[in-house]
């Protein structure tokens, strides 16, 4: 059985795994108090172009997402997110169990835009303040949940619209390395910190066993946050695991060659697709590509391979997800496409 | 410079790291679906010999805490807890920020007793039902913060007094390894699910590189687990992670070895420091012990061990807390024992 | 200046403050333990038909929304509302401040219906469970926003719904009154309780200072909710105030009485405006209209009447919202249809 | 039966029904939006000079109480209060349930020390900053729960502490009035604003059906707070009521004269008391006093009489506390004191 299922189902990288190894008996501070820890922070700093940012490290995904908008946030105030975000859908109501409610505006190919930000504040602006959550963050995801990505333009716009709108800009970058490396990305690392108040780059699904890094950047969003961390659960007691990895992915932008792989695999798969006459769901440049079968040819295609369902297209036809991770063998896309 | 400092200094024992590279490249359900999970979870139910208890690990401590606590209860309901328990000190109001009181009542030798309970209960029965809060769930742990542990006899009284009252035992297995190893024990793995609601076995003091096994007895407290650790951020994508190291301690009862190691070890501190003419904060049988050394003497053993304060005894006297684990060479009691 | 502005800008009828007045200075027990309140509880339970009822007495809507709300479901629990639901949009988040998320569907007439659930519900049942909050109750207001009413055929429908889903069906009546004298209503108080789970009787918006009845039926979730009430403040030390209004509006069926006044001074402005050759944003049959007028007529009729704006139509159109009460001069409807 | 359970237990002083009766055919925006809100908000600032602070009113103690703490306090802040603290005990966990701690320090005379404090924020400011909640508010009373009063020197040195250690100074003065006209009280009005960041001066025990008076001194702590108050479910849709009763208690001080004759009485049954030899379980200046009798004594002076039990002092004897309000009658004070 050939997982597509999504970018977790392996361990770590060789590298990962090495700087865990070599250090493993060594004695360090607990709560990410350590010299590794210390030491990938100051790489991210200086790879993403933010001297003066926090950085932090967290375990996963839904973990840094709630931390953080839960100690950026007064009770009253509301995240925007797209209707297919990762808050807004698939973390449990994670935000909503911390207090604060999420405002969905529809998204555009995955993505958020201005427009769309624009409406729910003027909506919540109506009538006698106080009788309505008052918007205050904008949530995004680059790659986005339909494996789509923002141009420089498209963030740039964001950030205008938060800057006139008095919201922080938040960025999930949970797939950010496939995000950078796709075909038509024209962002670059810096670029986030320059117009987010805070991001976190994506450690699990590219190549660490697990590890999220959360970055701070608006001052006014820092003070006590390791609070927030531990309250949150997410003050890992070996937190020097977490630098160790981050600093092995950092290192020589292995990050980005990982994320490369990825994407390479799963361009082959969407243009094979392509190829051979089926359509897609949504053209994606990332790691997740969203195919449409047959259900029986999906019914095949599952004795061999795993893949997540998407979407009901009619009744005969579903659009899946396909995920690929820097584990995916070449043969395996090789194999799915001779398959169809 | 020596570690004394914690249970969590260094990585995982070498048995976990094997399993870890060995499984490294295959793929697996995310989220704990996996067969590594699923073996694990026999293996703990065989082992503590409850069948029908349902077993769910998470990352850490006060994530496995704050996870079920709010999980269990319902929003007027409390836990009660010794006043220096874990969840009423040390975890940043991780509880109340999932919206339930801690309820503290003083401990006897870090331990709560069924009249302190009892206490608390009638306290809160007094009155007008509704004006204060409903104690509902007893909190323990098992070594204590204070490294002592409960007797059969004392789990059985605590049983009793929930049974009485309409209380869940909980109990916090942060360092269960080190509690069932210690001289004295007379409890056994299959006491806990025999006299507990919900109890948690640490992995994270005991030799995993991180991971909390949490087995809920009581039926009552089952249902829907899984939205409330994916809510709390406890559903490690890579989930498989945790149930390799827990099947890898679990095998030959690795865990026991290695919490008996490191009370070895701790034992050999405290009677080295009581030979000397030291004198001790409180008697442990586990890794944790408390000497009372003068403020000069503590300056000059910082220069070579680190460790952590515990309490002011006099104006020229410290408590200090040194821990030892799995990975406590032998040398390095040696190297305390000559430097006091 | 003549107020459309709602049904709350006076005060309460004279048969209330009697009862105020005649009680004030009578001692009793605090909180809700009094003959009056355990008199109208009786009297709601005879009233409504349900003899096996809870009856509470809190002060506000948006009080008892969260209240029952955060008291009914567990963590992960949502409520599906529609998408104009009160809680949904004007509360601040107050249902998500107490940990819930709030799932909305588009509204048809203001009203929620058994499609709409069922999607929200399939939605929800994709995928891993756990991965997504758990949709459990189902939110609806008689009348509702738009002043638009259920139908029995309707209500049962939902009913219907809700058990095949295992979804809890709770009825804001804040405009119940007013839903039950409107034509073409064919509910009948003794349904709700046959209906809803829990249900409340809105005292604010018809005739009294202050003041909801909430009618939990569904035994399931009566247990420990003082507890609830007084968690949410809601809880009145004086507490009989609410039991001797309520008690003053159900005797004689005064309640349907007032809320028929309003209902009738509210059609003769719709219908005036039809007359006139005005249109409606909605038809209502109830106290709350929503004509549309050209921005000029609107400010000229500012000058005279206070109303709210509802729906921006077209670049020179306006839909504002009518409301009347018990308090409504007929006087007052002649001047404004004299002023169209 | 003559009530002496609480100071709530009666209707409202006459000048205040009067006030409500007057105005109560009138038209006025909703949601303390109106003039006499205003009004009585302008009052609040002259009679306690403060002319820049922000006033809201709210129907009840608790939840002006955590509606506030909510509002000032970040999610990991926690509040200081004594362990007799309304907050602490008496509220089923209103604070935590809205993500904060309560942290206790033992009372002295139901007043909370500085030295308290001191050692509260010394503990909490041990070890790693981030594992323990931050302590960031006082919380007290005036007059207590146990009816004793803050001199301005005690008060004073608690405004000192607070600037030392950083945290917010609020006042629940649910019984101001009768601390404010107690015998040896040298506090006046304008002290309030003058030491506290905020405070709420209480109608509820004061002679209002109901109501609350939050005063926000402290700037950083003012905005959007009518978010929380709708959060909360404090902000009443005839908000008027609540300005018009404060005013009607606010103009020629009638508050204090009320609060004056609910001391004397109270004054004249402690007095009474003593001198016919029982004793206090503590000496109280204010309107709540707590004699102790023996359990056969009150058996019988319950058939006449109603109070609450408050400390069972030994075997035979049991404290219990007698309130008396601007309605008790002198007559009622002498069958009292016949009875004993």
């Amino acid at each position: 059985m050939i997982s597509f299922r999504n970018d977790y189902a392996q361990g770590a990288h060789p590298a990962v795994l090495d700087a865990l190894l070599r250090t493993n008996l060594e004695s360090t501070p607990g709560y990410g108090e350590d010299r590794y820890c210390q030491q990938a922070a100051q790489t991210v700093r200086s790879r993403f172009a933010c001297p003066q940012a926090d950085v932090h490290f967290l375990v996963g995904g839904t973990q840094t997402n709630f931390t953080a908008i839960a100690a950026f946030l007064r009770p009253w105030e509301a995240v925007i997110a797209a209707d297919t975000g990762h808050i807004a859908v698939h973390e449990t109501g994670a935000v909503e169990a911390r207090g604060h409610k999420v405002l969905t505006a529809p998204h555009v190919n995955g993505k958020l835009t201005p427009e769309a930000i624009r409406e729910v504040c003027a909506a919540h602006a109506a009538g006698n303040p106080g009788h309505m959550v008052l918007p205050k963050m904008v949530y995004i995801s680059d790659a986005t949940e339909l494996g789509t990505i923002y141009s420089k333009i498209e963030l740039e716009a964001l950030r205008t619209v938060c800057d006139q709108l008095g919201l922080y800009l938040y960025l999930d970058g949970a797939r950010m390395g496939a995000a950078l490396t796709a075909e038509g990305n024209d962002l670059l690392p810096k670029d986030f910190p320059r117009l987010c108040d805070a991001f976190y780059i994506g450690g699990t699904k590219n190549g660490l066993l697990f590890g999220e890094c959360l970055v701070i950047v608006n001052q006014a969003l820092r003070p006590n946050f390791r609070f927030a961390l531990k309250q949150g659960g997410g003050m890992l007691a070996k937190g020097r695991l977490l630098g160790l990895q981050f600093q092995a992915i950092l290192e020589n932008d292995l990050w980005l060659k990982l994320a490369r792989h990825a994407n390479f695999q799963a361009q082959r798969l969407q243009a094979g697709v392509l190829q051979a006459g089926y359509s897609l769901y949504i053209s994606s440049p990332t790691n997740q590509i969203f195919p449409i079968f047959s259900k029986e040819k999906l019914a095949r295609l599952e004795q061999s391979f795993s893949f997540e369902f998407t979407q009901r297209i009619d009744e005969s036809h579903d659009a899946i997800r396909l995920v690929t991770s820097w584990a995916t063998e070449p043969t395996w896309v090789d194999a799915f496409l001779a398959a169809i």
